[in-house]
């Protein structure tokens, strides 16, 4: 049997998320963002795909790097205008039983005591579906929006999300013991006090002292996803994270990545791998539906996205001038980028590659090939799924649905039906809370 | 034609909101807070009786002056544990398509940027069907769970509160202009950069330089709530609610309240009164329902949340001995109290008022006699609805539905249709935005 395949939705409650452009296509419905009946439906559509989860993206602030402005990202609608990617939960969470929902949510911002509480709300009303990918923002316009300067260094947000993750560790965890909810109507008794303990904390960046608000959630702590690719991000997901998302690229770099977070703990860890696919029912269908898509592909979008992501303004540089950057990190991306492009890293090299509007290569084909890439992949790198970007909507994922789910399913690397439990269950097929050595499950009474 | 009356529904995400110890009735179905189908099945119940909107109330912090300690309001679940009201709202919204959604919100320890965004979202995706009540809080123990030493003064905080509501007015009318969207796929423009401006503030207690990260919604600012009883709370609402919830009480006094709120404001002001009922076919049914609720009323929860309220801990005084207070405004609260209760202020008096489970004295009778009472009121005093507290839920509000509602539409004094359009549209018949001279409405381009 090949390794089992697991698919995330990847999204964002915006018109243009990482594939560009592609709005303005007669047969995509981003611009139906704000409108609910748009993800009841694409909830509905990915559990009748028995995807794992919806994952919705989310950024404070705009970018306004290339030309100094957001001129170009309010245009294209490169992840500008945005909403609030928890107001969509629950409404999905009212037409769906088993599909996990995960949100982005930057922790440099959020009040810790109010925080908790909204994703203990949200992990009760959906029964234990929700996780959350842990960031820290990287957009000094999200650090004005909140009235500081600039954002904090790599290193220190680092530090602070440290502090921040034992605080809510010990909200979630540790301020309700496991039988503090008594119910009692013949007693009239709800709650032990004796079971529920304030948390004080007194740290660098944040100071405490409450119960938390919500009795204990049916996962208590969401699944924790994360997403650091620097070292210091690595150490944090080692520590930290349940679920690992990558960018992906060729096979034996995503293998090494896998091995090395799977060597830094002893807890097991489900690696997701992003990717874009242009699916048909023939490898000509496919190749059609790409170069209708492409040409609504956005170049100003990617730009505006690139050059935020990066922190280089791409608008001073000529077409072949080579970009420069001053830090090394920076540098080191684009010389890969460069490379993927097989070139200088230049405005032209790098707009060769925004195929569909971003720098995702799109893996193109038959659905049946694709499958077979798809397991391919997952066998060479060890990653347990995959978290697809959106293309075309919901052209892209009923693709995937109705092409691609059944070619996966034949080859028996795809589940016929969802597993029981919380999304922490159908994940590791364990139980509901974490467990040791996992810190949070340490605070546990 | 008598004056046409509205219903609010009055609840909290939590076990016991203002009558408490009801929970531990048989009947009772509050212990089902977390789960998503109670609300979803609420929302249903309230649309088919034509509600104009299900009102949430919030509190940060819990009631720990009753013996100094949170214990009484844990065993009797007073407001805690107590779920993010702001996740029920879009579960609602997905499974109706008239009923409006106040939640309460505390402006002291949201982010501005934030809570904008996550206004707006529930705006668009309700279309248009969000209110808000702005409160400034009043418990200690929500500053300590936000890292504070104690509350600011309540005048203090009435100046912050100014500086907020300027402030997310600005996002909310001023960051987008009307025409800025304009989501052209031919030409690939979503947005109009030179239509979306940025918001720069430098204030007392918030700084911001952003766009507004939201699109304009349906309603743009959400309809405006508030309670304020001070003289300050009063000169907030003159210049910003557009709602105003009244505790109730004999009619002159309302009456004078309500007339004092209109004369202090040109713009329209709906009043709705905080009402507690207990209806039957007959006066004995009602009767003998009342009488079996009594029995299930907590004192203890009771106590613990009038202590925290007024700031006094009832704990240390015996049930005959006066309570004293050592401010003023207390002092007259306790006044006003005792007289109602018809003697000293007492912990005997206070308790001998907590029929249901607090010192709202309920209407008891025959839905037919109610409702005549209610018209009289409304009539009497000049309120346009009713804000009504849960009892046994749902009992309580399918006696509403199904037996008070008709009795009040055979008077010609409830609607039988919903008017069209968003929660504003609906509550003042014009149009879905806010008016000049409104403060917000003046911030528009």
């Amino acid at each position: 049997m090949p390794r089992e395949i697991r698919l995330n939705a990847f999204d964002m409650a915006c018109v243009g998320h990482l594939q560009h452009g592609m709005w303005t296509h007669p047969a995509d419905r981003s611009v139906n963002y704000k409108r609910l009946d748009h993800w009841l439906d694409m909830a509905r559509l990915l559990e009748r795909g028995l995807f794992d989860g919806l994952f919705l993206a989310d950024v404070l602030g705009v970018y306004d790097v290339l030309d100094g402005s957001p001129d170009a990202a309010l245009r294209s609608a490169a992840q500008v205008p945005l909403l609030d990617p928890a107001v969509l939960v629950p409404a999905m969470a009212a037409v769906t039983t088993q599909l996990g929902f995960g949100i982005t949510a930057n922790l440099s911002y959020e009040a810790p005591y109010l925080f908790a509480r909204r994703m203990s709300s949200l992990d009760h009303i959906t029964g234990g579906r929700v996780g959350w990918n842990i960031v820290t923002g990287y957009l000094d316009s999200a650090a004005r929006a909140m009235g500081l300067p600039a954002q904090g260094a790599h290193d220190d947000r680092y530090d602070a999300a440290e502090e921040y993750m034992e605080l809510v560790y010990r909200l979630w965890e540790e301020s309700w013991a496991e039988d503090a909810v008594r119910a009692d109507r013949m007693a009239g008794i709800y709650a032990d006090p004796a079971r529920v303990r304030r948390i004080r904390h007194e740290g660098r960046q944040h100071r405490l002292d409450a119960l938390h608000l919500v009795e204990p959630s049916p996962q208590r702590t969401p699944v924790l996803y994360q997403a650091g690719a620097s070292a210091r991000g690595q150490a944090f997901a080692a520590r930290h994270a349940e679920c690992v998302f990558l960018n992906g690229g060729p096979a034996p770099a995503v293998a090494q990545q896998v091995a090395a977070l799977r060597a830094a703990t002893s807890r097991p860890i489900r690696v997701f791998v992003g990717a874009t696919l242009v699916l048909g029912r023939t490898e000509a269908e496919a190749q059609a539906k790409l170069d209708d898509w492409r040409a609504h592909a956005s170049v100003e979008g990617a730009l505006a996205h690139a050059s935020a992501s990066l922190g280089v303004d791409f608008g001073k540089y000529g077409l072949d001038e080579p970009i420069t950057a001053e830090s090394n990190a920076i540098q080191s991306n684009l010389l890969a980028l460069a490379r993927a492009g097989g070139g200088l890293a230049t405005k032209r090299t790098l707009m060769d590659q925004f195929i569909l509007g971003s720098r995702q290569r799109p893996m193109v084909g038959a659905a049946g090939r694709i499958a077979e890439e798809l397991i391919a992949y997952a066998e060479a790198t060890g990653v347990d799924g995959f978290n697809l970007s959106r293309t075309v909507t919901p052209a892209c994922l009923e693709d995937v649905v109705e092409l691609l789910v059944p070619e996966l399913q034949s080859r028996g690397a795809y589940k016929t039906a969802y597993g029981p439990g919380t999304y922490r269950e159908k994940l590791f097929g364990a139980g509901p809370r974490l467990a040791p050595p996992h810190p949070a499950a340490l605070l546990r009474r």
